[in-house]
């Protein structure tokens, strides 16, 4: 069902508002020396004084502007709402690159139904760049103004740009599966998180491919995709809002392409 | 032989002028439908508009600059000099993020008597940073000012970060070589090419291993780490300018640490 245009609005402005605030707590830590703290056991999952301080930071703005909205965020979980809407919010994606000072990391916001996400964006604030996608289109904002954000036209994946955050996709069977797709296409790049996403939209890549993501990992980018005329699912083509392995194409001649390799 | 503080100064002038020359060059092609010529049959290695023009540029800057130094660049080949010294250019360092949209690429220029470069530097155009080294130490220019680079102290490997551009690291015993040190240090990184060097002058990481570079990609970043208090050497311990294996790292004791499993 659409919603209202004074909705959508309201919710624009909240999803701003939300990363505005974001955006000097993460800077503040970035690129200082920093205290980490490992989230899991023998994994390397950094967790910031920036990610920490932005969420808290956005929690704070929609608690004020979105009081009956529900949200969900990385770092401190689930707060439940009454209006059906869940804000969902990831302060960095890319804590491994942001911890090694690369301006690839991002702040994810998203804001969503039963259905995924309404809305949502990437804010890339070392650079200052935002990526937004909402029922109106997707845009990027940054130093040179702001552009509209349109997906590639079709072309053969073996013409066509693959990104992935690590050469090691998922599990080992995942990786396989991201290995078909990777050998049939004529350039792999690693390494960019959600920033992936955004050159997505811009139409500069083709399709971006992970595993193992997390709800607040994707909603913010497959908002920004699908706005910009984008396909985000999962290895099955089912719905993606949800996490796991996603698949985020330009058009829906180069995600048949790439979905049946992952498929195999 | 130390130069003198005149020369010094007159090549830090004709590095930064042949930097602002090539910016808007790459910037004017960055993120449009580029006309990619190949290179390389069979490889995928772009040549765009962006790197012709951005080359160009510099010589015509360094022409008139320093007319009795030699020039090497990567688009126009060898020109001959009557001082001693070389300019060694890289118009854009990274082609495969450029082709992508990525922000990570960079221009590279140094200049460099028989033992090696002078000084030289890293400029990333779109996010308009600069990572300068010379004789009086290193320097990072961009949007939020001037701050002067130092390398981190020393760290076990197991604690460290390493960057690499692709995770198949030149050859097949070139890339066992590389994995020895990555299954050793706590975080890898890859796909950030010419900006990782700047992200260890920063401090930020550790350790950046490649192969099969030519002069021209080196000698810009190798002039940013040393001035910053790194090390870079090939993958024997000698000389690195000329290209091909390098090594560069924060300090001599993780440095020999990683050339150990290099080596084995």
């Amino acid at each position: 069902m659409p919603h209202a245009p004074d909705l959508i609005a309201d919710l624009t402005a909240a999803a701003h508002a939300a990363a505005d605030a974001a955006r000097p707590e993460t800077l503040r830590h970035f690129r200082t020396a920093l205290d980490v703290a490992n989230k899991e056991d023998g994994g390397f999952d950094p967790v910031t004084e920036g990610d920490r301080a932005a969420e808290r930071a956005m929690r704070e703005v929609l608690g004020r502007l979105r009081p009956d909205d529900a949200i969900l965020g990385e770092e401190y979980g689930a707060q439940a709402g009454s209006s059906g809407l869940t804000w969902v919010l990831d302060p960095i994606d890319g804590t491994r690159a942001y911890l090694a000072g690369a301006p690839t990391w991002g702040v994810l916001v998203a804001v969503s139904d039963a259905g995924g996400p309404i809305l949502g964006l990437i804010d890339q604030p070392h650079i200052g760049e935002r990526f937004f996608g909402g029922p109106d289109g997707a845009t990027l904002t940054g130093p040179g103004g702001q552009m509209p954000l349109h997906t590639r036209p079709s072309r053969p994946l073996q013409d066509a740009i693959v990104m992935t955050t690590f050469p090691e996709v998922g599990t080992a069977p995942e990786g396989q599966a991201f290995v078909r797709v990777a050998q049939k296409s004529k350039l792999v790049r690693y390494g960019l998180d959600c920033y992936a996403y955004g050159l997505l939209a811009m139409g500069q890549i083709d399709v971006v491919i992970e595993a193992g993501l997390q709800p607040y990992d994707i909603q913010g980018p497959m908002a920004v995709v699908k706005a910009a005329g984008g396909i985000v699912t999962d290895w099955t083509g089912g719905p993606a809002h949800r996490g796991g392995r996603v698949i985020a194409a330009a058009n829906p001649a180069i995600h048949a392409e790439a979905l049946a390799l992952l498929k195999d």
